[in-house]
């Protein structure tokens, strides 16, 4: 089993994150992980999702940029989501090759938490403004450490997972004229409007179901 | 004015996305106008806040990886939102400098929509299976276009937006022992438990609304 530790991140995935921190390669470490559970590649296009457990109102959630950079399941290519556990952790499923979890150890988070960075970052300082060294030192931890004393890595067999049908059909609104993809389109007072013109925000589709 | 049609995407925004496609970089040339019409630089940290209208079930949405990449506001940073509009738009926020909009004007999308590899993507050929010459093609027409071409922009000078209050306290879920950020615990039993251990689903905070 290869470790994870000999794949070093590349320089672009720094730049896309904007700042070095130690929850960005401790994702893209997960996401390597992950892959290599299930024996998949980086995805080019739309066959592998990747799901984080993080929430918001909460720090470290820059793991989920690591994820995207590693497994290339982007937000935009609508390949990432979050499930809002609030945890250190993610799902990797694969049609055909089935679903993987990854948790960060929570020995692993005990041990990087006495590292300066944190002490930093809870007084409000942010990450860019953090003496290099001090972060540097966090990451080295991080890329240091083996995959088994980061992670914790089982199967699951049961999970279900779909994504809402796709269409290609779209309208324009009568009131600002702008295109619409159909499935987001309104009516009111008889007429086909996009959702901010017809003052409408509930039933949108379910980003984890599918079949709507 | 500084036309973004003169600032080539680097070669690392390709890699990220995974493919080669016409949306990306239309996300992308979108953000470097959010930007010029705000004033502010590529995020480093968390100070600028990206909303894409885009939503689920519809094509297209690879926008945001251009948009993500651009701007710095990354999804992992908590700074990329879909508004769930499925609209091909975007809105840009910085604290103090205020809020723009841009929206990829319709006979422009009419004019794109003509390109033979939407025909391909309506037969439902991936992105990276469809002959380079096509999909170079379709790239072309989005790189050649004027940023008049393009979009429209407006100023959202009402535009409120808050993000939950962060906190970094968490505990440890009493059923699977792992570490949860303490806003997502939950409490069955008399003990506090992580949302899957707890059954519970409901109420996690809206990512979009403040002061939660």
């Amino acid at each position: 089993m290869i470790s994870t530790a000999t794949k070093p991140l590349p320089n672009w995935t720094w730049e896309f994150h904007g700042h070095h921190c130690p929850f960005m390669p401790i994702g893209y470490r997960m996401g390597l992980v992950a892959m290599r559970e299930l024996g998949v590649e980086r995805v080019k296009d739309h066959s592998v999702f990747a799901l984080v457990e993080i929430g918001v109102g909460h720090p470290q959630t820059c793991m989920a940029d690591g994820v995207m950079s590693a497994t290339g399941c982007t937000y935009g290519k609508l390949l990432m989501e979050r499930l809002g556990y609030g945890k250190m952790a993610m799902v990797l499923h694969a049609s055909g090759k089935g679903t993987v979890r990854v948790y960060l150890r929570s020995e692993f988070q005990d041990e990087l938490a006495k590292q300066e960075f944190f002490s930093y970052r809870k007084r409000g300082v942010e990450p860019s403004d953090i003496p290099s060294e001090v972060t540097e030192r966090a990451v080295a931890v991080v890329l240091g450490a083996t995959d088994e004393q980061l992670f914790t890595i089982s199967r699951l067999p049961d999970f279900a997972f779909g994504r809402p049908k796709g269409s290609f059909a779209k309208v324009k609104c009568s009131r600002c004229g702008e295109y619409v993809f159909e499935r987001y389109a309104r009516s009111a007072d008889g007429k086909v409007l996009c959702i901010p013109c017809s003052g409408y925000t509930e039933s949108r589709p379910d980003p984890l179901k599918g079949g709507q």
